[in-house]
């Protein structure tokens, strides 16, 4: 089947998009490797397929692969590419669109510059929500590294995350205690590592060591984590610019019981057709 | 300028490839740094660009360009997506084509089963073509690396080869001898490092540790200097099928003073249209 996409990326992220609404997608585990591999296929870190809602109180669906075919949950920069594909094909004339994720629905809202928001969820502090073994919930937790102690804040946001301040961000032993840290023995679940430089308050700079996949350009959840942690400990105002090493999220909160949200670029690479 | 481009690869050497001669085709460095970038941009190897000829014994001439928008020499990989886009896009009903590199005139051919065959060039042999630095041409050499002596076949094919037999090639220790060969103080402009497993006389599973670039899926240099080496040693035919990380190619050589026929795939990938 001959198919159209659209290459995007979301602060390095990058999606192939399938609109499987005018067309029929149906790819197998074997085609969504084939897509992703950079080398013999189109290349990407997801697929995303936008499609019709099954819901009456959601405009569209979409669905995130990763290269194995697996479905993935919400992912921010997902969320933004799918509102500028929707918005840039003509898809539908709202700038704010109810959309059916495997995660339950959400709103993204395409800003007049063209940035994007996303609403990220309410973090959550509770021990077993995150999961975290500790004795009692507290503001920071000393975790055991070796030959070093590190200072973590601790927070689900969907996922579960452990953020330091660091004094260099750019000079951060990210590769040497991003994995201590992910697989502690205080994390069953295994753990995202934030590395925060705090500059003023109102920017940071930020490194995550992602659960599963290392270091990446830019971890959605990870920006939203260390801005919530950053406010908790009171170094940081509600509305935070957070520079990635693959650009800059604006992050807002307002407070524990109050939801996360994220703003930032979406962009589109080019268009293709594929023979699959 | 909105370009239209198509994605091949031969054996996963993958190339971002341009009609220069349809469309005006005007990149600067940035440029070709952002084409080549695989999460930013599309992702390739390297970009390649089809032109008119400047000289009347060619049909085509063709450019190849890295991802810092330097020009280099004639590859294999790039030869074989080149006719097959001449031939995809019906530039020429021709099967074999004279076409202008920046390393002369060569012929590839597009043989009847849709695969390339490339004349790569006489292999040398003589020291200072290579270069490399012995008392005097011998068969094989021995080189001193950390606490082991390797005995390689020494040529050139355009680029500098060592070329090692071992008895299990996908448990040679390609990571930790590559970079010591590639930096031999024997080898003054480097040299690529071939780790060659025979299977019979016709076939051989090779890998190759490239100069610069570290392992990579295919090097087309690299196969035809392996069966050079075998051939010179007696252990191969004159035809042998080479089998890479990145898939199989045909190599024939007819002994000393004759050049080097590759055969090997070159896959259409999809087509793209982007806004530069």
């Amino acid at each position: 089947m001959l198919l159209k996409f659209t290459k995007m990326h979301g602060l390095g992220n990058d999606f192939v998009v399938f609109d499987a609404i005018s067309q029929s997608v149906n790819l197998s585990p074997a085609q969504f490797q084939f897509i992703a591999d950079r080398h013999f296929g189109i290349g990407c870190d997801q697929i995303l397929l936008v499609e019709r809602a099954t819901r009456l109180d959601a405009d569209f669906r979409y669905r995130i692969f990763n290269a194995d075919g697996g479905e993935v949950e919400q992912c921010g920069n997902g969320a933004r590419c799918f509102v500028r594909f929707v918005h840039d094909k003509a898809l539908s004339p709202k700038t704010e669109i109810r959309v059916e994720t495997a995660s339950g629905i959400i709103v993204p809202r395409l800003e007049p510059n063209g940035q994007v928001t996303v609403n990220m969820g309410v973090p959550r502090f509770e021990l077993t929500e995150v999961p975290f073994i500790a004795e009692k919930r507290a503001l920071t937790y000393l975790l055991g590294l070796e030959g070093k102690l590190a200072e973590v804040s601790v927070l689900s946001m969907g996922n579960p995350h452990a953020v330091q301040l660091v004094e260099d961000v750019d000079g951060a032993a990210v590769a040497v205690e991003g994995p201590q840290i992910e697989s502690h023995p205080s994390f069953p679940a295994r753990v995202n590592a934030g590395f925060m430089q705090v500059l003023d308050r109102g920017r940071i700079k930020l490194r995550v060591y992602e659960r599963g996949a290392g270091e990446t350009l830019a971890c959605g959840t990870g920006a939203c984590a260390a801005v919530v942690a950053g406010i908790m400990r009171g170094l940081l105002d509600d509305e935070v610019r957070v520079t990635t090493r693959g650009g800059e999220l604006i992050i807002r909160w307002e407070g524990e019981g109050h939801p996360v949200r994220m703003t930032g670029p979406a962009v589109t690479v080019f268009e293709g057709e594929i023979n699959l």
